[in-house]
Formats: C-alpha cells, sequence, structure tokens
C-alpha cells in the first residue's frame, strides 16, 4: 500500500510519499509553494494542480492528510482550511480515500511527543524511514509523518 | 456585468446571480447540499462539480464570496474555510476573479445593518431586486446580498 501523506498549507504544501513495507519505505517527498503575491483563488489552483499531477505520478492508494490545527489563529486556520479542502477535492477527483490525522498525532507517532519541535520530527521520520538525509523542508517531513501514522493507524481501522 | 454571489458552507452553499442594471436584476438562486453522512473530500467533491457546473450554465463575468466568518467557532470556520477554497478554486479554473466580503458587509449592504437577521436580508434582497417571492433558502438570499454587495463595490474598486 502506498500512502501520500499531505501536510497542508496555502504558501506551502508539503507532501510524502510511503510505501507499507516492513521497514515502511519512504518514497518522494517534497513541497508545493505558492505565491503570497497572487490572489488566493490562483494560489488554489496551483495547489490543485500540482497535487492532481502528483496524483497521477505516484499513484498513491489512500491519502493521508494533518487536520487544521485548531490552537492557531482563525485567519491561519481558514487559510489552511482552505488548502486542505483543495487537497481533499484532489484525492476525491482521483477516487481517494482521505484520513484525517491531528499534527499532534503525527508527531508522537515518529517522536514518541505529541509537541516535538520540527527537527525531532525530521530527524526521527528520516530513521524511520531509513533516509540518507533528513526530509526537507519541515513540511515534507511533516506530510511524511502523518503517511506513517495512517501505516500505523489503518490495520486497526480496518478491524472495527 | 453579471456577478455570482457564494455563501460557502460545506452542507449548504448558496448562490445567487445579480445583473448589473438599473436597478440591479436578479437572476438564478439556489443552493447546492451535501450529504452529512458523506466523507469530507466526497461532499467537497459535489460541492465542486456543481459549482463547475453553474459557471457554465450562468457565465457570469465576476464572482463575490462570502468570507468565513470569524465569529463562529473553529471547526465551523475550517468546514466553511474548506468549502470556500473548493469554491475558489472552481471560480479559477473558470478563470474569474474573486472578491471577498465579510457577511456583515452583505448585510449592511441590503439592510442598513451589519446584524441584521436571516429573514429581513431575504425580504430587502426581494426588495431591491424586484423578485415577487423572497429568495429561500436564507443561504439563496445571502449570496444575492453579496453579489449585491459587489456591485455597489466594484465601481470604487476600479477608481483605485
Amino acid at each position: 500500500m502506498f500512502v501520500l501523506g499531505i501536510d497542508p498549507g496555502l504558501s506551502t504544501l508539503g507532501y510524502g510519499l510511503v510505501e507499507s513495507t516492513h521497514p515502511p519505505r519512504g518514497h518522494r517527498a517534497g513541497v508545493l509553494r505558492t505565491d503570497p503575491d497572487h490572489p488566493t483563488e490562483r494560489r488554489l489552483g496551483v495547489l490543485y494542480e500540482g497535487l492532481d499531477q502528483l496524483f497521477d505520478e505516484l499513484s498513491p492508494d489512500v491519502v493521508a492528510i494533518e487536520s487544521v490545527f485548531t490552537n492557531r489563529n482563525l485567519q491561519t486556520a481558514i487559510s489552511v482550511g482552505r488548502a486542505s479542502g483543495v487537497a481533499m477535492l484532489a484525492a476525491a477527483n482521483h477516487d481517494l480515500e482521505v484520513h484525517e490525522y491531528a499534527p499532534t498525532a503525527g508527531k508522537r507517532g515518529v517522536t514518541g511527543s505529541g509537541t516535538a519541535d520540527k527537527k525531532q520530527v525530521q530527524i526521527m521520520v528520516a530513521r524511520l524511514l531509513n533516509l540518507s538525509d533528513v526530509p526537507s523542508p519541515p513540511d515534507a517531513a511533516d506530510a511524511l509523518a502523518v503517511a506513517l501514522c495512517h501505516l500505523r493507524a489503518a490495520p486497526l481501522k480496518a478491524t472495527t
């Protein structure tokens, strides 16, 4: 099974593909960026096109997305909400199921702590996936972390 | 000029088309609904398809959308944010500019008060557009109100 993890954001959207081998294998990870000087609708269009292409190229079986972090301010939540809405739509248009995980779940899954910092997440994601370099920028590592989180949760979900 | 007003929401998304005649003329208005029992990504897909079809059928020149009301709770804001993100994306994919207006601006524009209730907005929208019936449900009236709000604001924007 291939899981595409997504860390949504309007300026920077992280993605990372993980395969459910034992141990799990990390594949392509990176970020999509949009120009803050462009209007929101155009930036959302850039994200959608980028994701649409990624789904075509990477052919994931399922999508795991970080839910919008509700402790951040409302304007950020709305902006992340828009990006995550567009990401979910892109997944739906590729007939992919979307599973949401809280950012703390992703961090806890890879570091043991829901409040781990970005550097720690990067280091542990690299270790768990046997990567020679830490995934960078942090948004790419966060995306891999949420994909790993789904790998751990998926068997439990399947039994319910 | 034809303005398509949108009142975004995941369960109910209102839309209404207004023409910049003197006085302005109201055209089609209504709502798109999604099934709360369906997963979010599928509901967003339904909204996108519905809007895509509306843009094709109604050929608006510009889109006016109610911004996410920041006094509501965070979960609602995220959910409305997702719906508005998908609506903005649909507009971008039709090469349409999107203008955002606060819900209070739409209400104030048609009733004189930013805190007018839904019924008042419905009555005043019907009066301003010379409609024989009040637009219903309220989401459709709110969408017409935000379109009217853009008609009033557009000439001012053009001079800046």
